[in-house]
């Protein structure tokens, strides 16, 4: 045993880990849907294909304020015709229209049945009961075809499509009043540790206040999941078996933070390990000591205590497996530069809490994983590959934003 | 009265407009705060600096799990020193520490007062109650020193941060159960129109599906407002004043949609005209009917009640100062190339609905404002400038992201 934790295994790779964690939750990229409605939709992702129940515009109709003719009769202009109607928007069945007169219309107005264009209303002069048009139309001018935006069963929407209000615009002009979504995958954080209290209590010594279950909670909503349980137990065993028990039976994922590095009171490592989790060190900094497992079925993945430690190893293993289960657009790495020299640690990928600046990118932080003001400060995570050991300012980088 | 809508007076320009909104929503940039719970804060903007109420970290504490030792007593190794205690972490008093001695302690655990290093358990072997230590350490090597991440009084998130899980991380770590934020800005939904039926029901001739407000709610609250109301009125002045009444009694922003073009059944130009509006003819397609007025205080801005008009009048006009209120990022254009000629009629900015490809961008749809179903395919807003009336596949054109 000691001479075991002398010489531990060969961390594995963080590749190998990302790897692992994919093909334990590859059961929830498959999502099934649940019908929302329209008004609560948007920022959710459609489950399905959407096509126009509708023809779009539903009825033929005025694209402007003015007099629908005829065409024929204002070939030769100006024309003056006869104000033999008027039709405002609103419900109305189509109005009658004689050769040689003209239907006062308003936007959106049924057109009568026998007239083929409208003339603008900056086009007219009226006089009494008479209009008098100044500029010729042609056949279908100012006139909206019913269908002609949008025909009955076209596709309208594709599988897949994170709904912005032009989306929900278009739902809605068709008259859809609920639509099929993704569900959010369900999340349950699990917290650990004796040393851990509540916000708003005074600590006695040795206590800390709890941050990594509002920080995985946040970082877990703001990924497309739902978070069902934020929960917390001490360092008995019985204690983090029931909270175990209430999150599996509730989510789809389980993160737990605290209890797995090499210390003689690891719960999460203790309690896990019988039920065949795996435990090991990953080549990275901050964020080595990881485990997985599954219990009654459901995917349990298990993160370092130390508050930075907590949410690098979101960022780096369930953010991209969880965005593409909501659906929502992976987030892409990009390149800066340096604004100064760097040294890593060597046969370990470093993420280094950065920040932008107007030249390129600087380290906010040192590596300690404690340093949570300094994280909240970043807006980048440097990503150092393992074989690094010191970069120079000018160098690129990989960065991935916050 | 005819001579005058041929000869409407000068449109103003899209600027001029924007300048009048501009000064009518001032009033909506100075937030007020409120204090909401940590968990509810994602997404949320701080309205003050916040300083740290504590220390962190709160007191000395081990970086590693091992052995806390003096350090003068391993500057030879290997050295093979008594275990006398052990620290989990966990509520305690600091620990007593003998010169020459070794206290086995956890990652976190309370520092024992005389210790001034921390030997990794990596770094050790034990053999009953005593532990040989194979490498030197000197003062200070993994321990945490009180404070040594953050001073009480240190500032550590600035106002108008727009709080991601990392800010919420750190909020946590500190110990503050609740945050104030800015208020969020109340906007009212007023659609008009004899025509608007409810999604779900079947529109009889002439009677069209109520788009506008879902629409014009999704794009209040994708940029940071609260919706107080989303409310509909027919065409009959009364009513329409009613809904006006509750809407500028619950929010801080009333849009309308419809009932401003130059028809004769106006109702929103008509019953605003009586309490002061200015309306107008903006050099602008789509959207070019546009009013704006202060009723009761609260200002009121009139959209065209095309689908298409209504969306591309907030994005133009409402998006930026919403998001400004809302403390959420400006929405920046960028510069795409033309995959095509593009015609634009002369003394009008247009912004044509428009999609990114993989040379460029294309636009997705006329001019038409009733091709909603374009505009939920489009990922962007094409600004044409008021005096292009061609531009040709290749040249540069201004895009806002949709």
């Amino acid at each position: 045993m000691a001479h075991q934790q002398r010489h531990p295994g060969t961390a594995r790779s963080v590749e190998d880990h990302a790897a692992d964690v994919s093909d334990l939750l590859g059961s929830l990229l498959t999502r099934p849907s649940e019908t929302i409605r329209l008004d609560d939709a948007l920022g959710r992702v459609l489950s399905d294909d959407i096509s126009s129940p509708i023809d779009l515009p539903l009825f033929r109709n005025s694209q402007m304020d003015g007099f629908a003719v005829d065409s024929a009769s204002i070939a030769t202009v100006p024309a003056t015709l006869p104000i033999v109607a008027t039709v405002p928007a609103g419900p109305a069945e189509p109005a009658a229209h004689l050769a040689a007169t003209a239907v006062r219309i308003m936007t959106g107005a049924v057109m009568p049945s026998g007239a083929d264009a409208v003339v603008p209303v900056e086009d007219t002069e009226v006089s009494d009961d008479k209009v008098t048009v100044y500029r010729s139309r042609s056949a279908g001018e100012f006139v909206r075809e019913r269908g002609s935006d949008v025909r009955t069963g076209a596709l309208l929407l594709t599988s897949g499509t994170l709904l912005a209000p032009r989306h929900i615009s278009v739902l809605a002009a068709v008259g859809l009043p609920s639509v099929a979504v993704r569900t959010r995958p369900k999340v349950a954080i699990i917290t650990t540790g004796a040393e851990l209290v509540d916000a708003g209590t005074t600590p006695g010594p040795g206590q800390i206040f709890d941050s990594n279950g509002a920080a995985l909670a946040a970082s877990a909503r703001a990924n497309g999941a739902e978070v069902a349980i934020v929960d917390r137990s001490g360092d008995e065993p019985d204690a983090f078996r029931s909270v175990l028990r209430r999150a599996v039976a509730h989510a789809e994922l389980v993160i737990t933070s605290g209890g797995v590095s090499m210390g003689d009171y690891e719960v999460v490592k203790d309690v896990l390990t019988e039920l065949g989790a795996r435990f090991g060190r990953i080549a990275m900094q901050p964020g080595g000591p990881q485990g997985l497992a599954v219990v009654d079925g459901v995917p349990v993945l298990t993160f370092p205590g130390n508050p930075v430690s907590t949410l690098v190893s979101f960022e780096v293993f369930v953010r991209p497996l969880l965005r593409r289960a909501a659906g929502l657009p992976p987030i892409s790495p990009a390149e800066a530069t340096l604004d100064h020299d760097v040294t890593s640690v060597p046969g370990k990928r470093q993420f280094l809490r950065g920040r932008r600046t107007a030249s390129g990118v600087e380290v906010v932080s040192g590596p300690g994983s404690h340093l949570v003001a300094a994280l909240a400060w970043a807006d980048v995570l440097l990503d150092i590959p393992a074989d690094a050991t010191s970069l120079a300012a000018g160098d690129r980088v990989k960065v991935w934003p916050l």
